[in-house]
């Protein structure tokens, strides 16, 4: 089986814009908001909105896809808290309702109402509605809720702990996800993304969160961001600062995706990562869109370049491609389990 | 013979760093300034101090280093103008006196006297001092003044181009390099300065800086950045944004050095990105300290990384190591065909 576990819900309906543009309207003028919750989104129109998903899928031979609504939509800096929360309840109920109509294709991940300066505790209720009754298999956590500006403080620090300790309770892992920008410097996926994966594995590096939660499990996206490039760098500094292993200290908890889009890059990822912290993944569609004019085929299609990494085993694509995803996301595990899909076993 | 093209004055007398005490604690109390802007080094205790680095280039096996002011040093958000432009001074007098002193090893790169939100036009005086009298070759630019916080314009605005005109001016190269960092966000070595690296390049391609600065040079260290790495992203979002392949955009301008402490990644960089915009540099002393557990050397001994790469040709080494830098730096290039030391062809 081939889980993707890293896209986000790029194609959804206008009516789902629509209803944004008069949501941020309303916060000028409040005559303009939007009139009801309901989108007014059929089933059909859902199914219809993601046959560009699924088709992708069929062709590039992933099963099934880890699904949340847009990162760059998330906007957490944008309008109010009570936005970011009429907002994420109605792009969390999004991808439940896909997930319910396509069980065999998206499991959901849900996005948390963040907001600038606002305590994560308040994220509690809605973290726990889409375990609990959405059956969201993991969350996306944006470290940097000022889009671009990083005002709040590091994730290792006490600000975050309420939000941890529902994570480990509900045992489910958080993608550290940031969302579009608003700082001019960073290019959203060009560089927000990207350095906010690596800022993220320093700061866990330079703190010690993984022994107040020894369970809580991260997964760092677009392949760790400059980590596995700078690998080295961050051996080092790690045992410069901290005096043990960076393996030790933070290679327990964290996890790396393949949102690389290159062989080389992919080659790297498996040769100095451990293969138990790699996930497939490809974030598609839309992060980088186009054909490779090097090889003709598309920048995202990522299976594609594993499957040229020749020094892998059978057991350890196995495990990048499901064994590691089963692992890190234990209710997906329990979910594909109880369908009579039993995890694979390599002695 | 073998350049290193980017190491920073990093054991500096401590004079320098009473000296600067003082001066930040004028800000709070003008009675504590320094009463003089003569450190009272003697030549020999600054021959003294380079110590290190001159045993290091030689068991390494490199000829002749690059050198500028501490990068964590520069600190342009700390203090005012004022505060920047006198530390800027004393800090690039102190590596003239070296190159001076050693001119065999050394050959200089300054620091200017930024500050944030100040227009870059008030670094040109300091930009003509330092190449016309001090005879520096190239300089670092500091594409976020405020420390951390990103709260100027993105390297493409035309706020920066008063100091790019006269870098064309006068024929040199500035080395994106930001200093130490004041949001507990970023570890300054394991984050800010590899962010800076990613966003400046992103920023590159954004823009169409090099259509109106066509002989601007930028050296983004580090490696890069995250681009190696994700080179298959930056190739896709060029042709996406701009229409144009990235080789085209940007790379006639643009060179990575190979500050990246571990084979692999060395690997990976003389794989994808064209050998001739690699420097050969390590950044030594201090950017990543200590040994590497895994095979025995120090981290920042980028050399041995290079002469493993058995892929590169003669010529491909002698870019990297001689020939990049002296086209990079035509008045390095200059100063050694003066010497008697000619660039080398390859048929």
């Amino acid at each position: 089986m081939i889980i993707d576990t890293h896209c986000h819900y790029t194609t959804e309906p206008k009516a789902l814009h629509v209803f944004r543009d008069k949501q941020l309207a309303g916060l000028a003028d409040p005559a303009r908001k939007p009139a009801s919750l309901d989108l007014g989104i059929s089933d059909e129109e859902l199914i219809a909105s993601v046959q560009p998903q699924l088709k992708l899928q069929k062709e590039r031979g992933s099963d099934l896809t880890i699904f949340s609504p847009r990162a760059a939509g998330m906007a957490h800096h944008v309008g109010t808290e009570e936005v970011s929360k009429q907002w994420t309840t109605i792009s969390n109920d999004l991808i439940h309702r896909l997930c319910t109509l396509l069980p065999n294709n998206f499991v959901g991940v849900g996005q948390l109402p963040q907001s600038p300066g606002v305590s994560p505790k308040n994220c509690i209720p809605e973290l726990e509605r889409i375990v609990n009754e959405l059956g969201f298999v993991g969350v996306n956590l944006n470290p940097d809720p000022s889009g671009g500006y990083w005002t709040g403080p590091p994730l290792t620090d006490k600000h975050w702990y309420p939000i941890y300790e529902k994570l480990c309770e509900l045992d489910v892992p958080a993608m550290i996800h940031v969302t579009s920008c608003c700082n001019p410097n960073f290019h959203h996926t060009g560089a927000h993304y990207i350095n906010a994966d690596t800022a993220a594995f320093m700061q866990l590096i330079q703190g010690n969160l993984f022994k107040d939660f020894p369970t809580l499990k991260f997964v760092i996206p677009h392949g760790g961001g400059a980590v596995p490039f700078h690998w080295g760098r961050y051996r080092g500094l790690c045992l410069s600062i901290k005096k043990i292993p960076l393996a030790e200290h933070v290679m327990h908890n964290v996890f790396f995706d393949t949102c690389v889009y290159h062989l080389p890059g992919i080659e790297l990822l498996t040769k100095v990562i451990p293969i138990g912290n790699i996930l497939f993944a490809s974030e598609m569609l839309g992060a980088v869109p186009g054909i490779d004019p090097e090889n003709g085929f598309p920048f995202d299609d990522t299976k594609r370049y594993i499957d040229q990494v020749t020094t892998l085993t059978e057991a350890e694509r196995y495990q990048i491609f499901e064994g590691n995803a089963r692992k890190v996301y234990p209710r997906l595990d329990a979910l594909l389990t109880k369908r009579g899909h039993a995890a694979k076993t390599f002695s």
